[in-house]
């Protein structure tokens, strides 16, 4: 038996509006996709992992496991809903692969699940500070939009990026969503407008930020026996990294530095005995345009604070040069929180096996990279293509 | 390097009221004292889990993992909250044995924790029926309370089981908390008083139903090399079984058997080689009175139907007879739902390790049986003294 993890097969809803609709249906209707995909029998799976964040807060549902579970007909399995805040469904990755490398689990599916529109913008501000320590900065009024916005007018400060770099982030992704037929945006928008956009948490503005968002996605994760037993074209999972940092701005040593990032990206290259020269294709935590900025420094594509000026080359103005976020990303894909790892993950999982809307040719190494918090949870997937 | 997996420490704090207090205190204190139960240093800590249920429907917070992670002063660990309704955290130690057993981990550090004082009825029963699926029977204004009244009606209807049989597993488990220092309630009632106190969900009166509760409790879960490095007398995890059951009512074949207890438990058994008789003392989730009887049937103790009976009998009027809840149960030492199953594993790692103050003498296994939802998520835990 080998201790080789593979993505056996992908699923996902559209990322988007979905009024109406319970968790469990989207999270059911990505589950039977990701199954089908696999052409793994239900019966094979020993363990069900949902991602969620914000479930019980938004739409106060929890035990999301069993529910999902029995929808899916699956009896006698271990299920229970994985919560890492917006890496929800990444972190149930990163255990599933672990209950897989392991030998303790041969198939496990992970699906991650959001409903977060239709809330007032009070009601949906107020669930994502569930993800700031309560007894700590959420004190202090502060939320993401105000993070992100401090960590947007340092990096300009510091490395002397500028607006329109960062605003280029959303006009790439924007034009990437245009094309994914999954995407929650999907109409361009220009440098301008962006720029003139409303403020929001100076200097962030509206289209600086990723929309809220439901949907969901899902991962089948089984062992390279049962991969080539059921002969959907698979791809390896080479790295599967979680680590937590800092939960509080005051225990930064520099906030345009993600130490979770960085620990768990340097990590995931030397289990894989890679780098990031390597990568091809890469879905980062753009939450807000600035956040591409910074993750793609610290995941070691540029050197810190190249990141903005690379924003503005074309991919193929560089030798194997990595392409960013082609679904659209967080900020034109969309980001249901809990369902944004497991998103992640399909995107790159599509594009190793050539079947994406805007296809990278010839990927051979792609990554995620997911963030929960104030980076405090931070996972990094490397996948790499099989055939 | 051994694959069995040991409770190598367990810490808990105070069950009842802790006002003031925030989650990640609660857990703290409780990780701080299993870790140092353990004598296990921090950074030998690979994992950490923190068990929970509606702590962000009653308290806004999420990400406790990594909150709880930073406080505890662990880098680099893979921190994510694991939620299952009331049998959350058993759910996190039934993962971390996983990962333990396959050797992807030397040493998981899970925390169960709840706040649950303070709230309305009103808000406390509305979180609560978060664990029933609110596309379903939710909506038709099911209640825990209502689900339990019709189970206590039916076994009485059904197997002749009396008032005051039922009545009996709150004088009993009553008379147990009042000589544990860390139950919530510690003054003993009477049949009577059971029995004529206020109706809830008839038949179920206020004296059969747990209370509400604040607290945490944590089991540090190592491999038997570190067991032995570290030196602590430590109890062996025989089985850790979890299994889910019927999420709707419409689903059971009877509502007063609960498959899922059955099929955890036979399980258990198998995967250790015993049977219920071997069991010396039980920790069962007796959330109602008629919990524990029905629970102690399917768990093998009793026929069913004869759960009742044997309530009035003292344990030692027969033979081998295993002791039921010795710590006061969920009735007595209180119910903080997301910390109940490491509370429950606490106790039986005390019972093994005679250091109970309501001492089962001579105990070689012990037995957890925690359940979620509508005995949709159930946990079945075997321990066994290795002095």
């Amino acid at each position: 038996m080998s201790t080789n993890v593979h993505v056996a097969g992908v699923g996902s809803t559209k990322f988007g509006f979905h009024p109406g609709r319970t968790l469990q249906s989207l999270a059911v209707e990505a589950a039977r996709a990701a199954l089908s995909d696999a052409n793994v029998p239900a019966n094979r799976i020993g363990c069900l992992f949902v991602g969620n964040f914000v479930g019980g807060i938004m739409t106060g549902q929890e035990l999301l496991g069993p529910i999902v579970a029995a929808d899916l007909g699956l009896e006698n399995v271990t299920a229970v809903k994985v919560e890492a805040a917006c890496a929800s469904s990444s972190a149930a990755v990163r255990l599933g692969h672990d209950l897989i490398h392991a030998q303790a689990q041969d198939a496990v599916l992970v699906v991650g699940v959001e409903r977060m529109t239709g809330a007032s913008r009070e009601a949906l501000t107020s669930a994502m500070t569930a993800a700031i320590d309560q007894g700590g900065e959420a004190g202090s009024g502060l939320t993401f939009p105000g993070f992100w916005g401090m960590i947007m007018a340092r990096h300009m400060h510091l490395y002397g990026t500028t607006r329109e770099q960062i605003a280029a982030v959303t006009v790439k992704n924007r034009r990437f969503g245009a094309t994914n037929p999954l995407a929650q945006f999907q109409e361009p928008v220009s440098l301008e407008e962006v720029i003139s956009s409303r403020p929001i948490a100076d200097p962030i503005r509206r289209f600086d930020c990723c929309p809220a968002t439901d949907g969901a996605a899902a991962v089948v994760l089984t062992n390279e026996t049962l991969a080539r037993k059921y002969g959907t074209p698979s791809v390896r999972v080479a790295a599967s990294v979680m680590v937590n940092g800092p939960v509080r701005i005051g225990d930064y040593r520099e906030i345009t530095i993600h130490d979770g990032t960085l620990n768990a990206a340097r990590r995931a290259y030397e289990r894989c005995g890679i780098g990031p020269r390597d990568i091809d294709v890469a879905e980062l935590h753009d939450c807000f345009s600035i956040a591409e900025i910074v993750d793609s420094e610290d995941l070691g594509f540029f050197a810190k604070g190249d990141g903005g000026a690379n924003v503005m080359r074309e991919p193929s103005a560089r030798d194997a040069r990595v392409v960013i976020n082609p679904s659209g990303g967080l900020l034109s894909k969309g980001h249901p929180t809990g369902a944004t790892g497991c998103g992640q993950i399909f995107e790159i999982a599509m594009q190793l096996r050539s079947r994406h809307p805007n296809q990278v040719p010839r990927s051979r190494f792609g990554l995620t990279h997911n963030g929960g918090g104030t980076a405090a949870a931070v996972t990094v997937h490397i996948l790499e293509a099989t055939r």
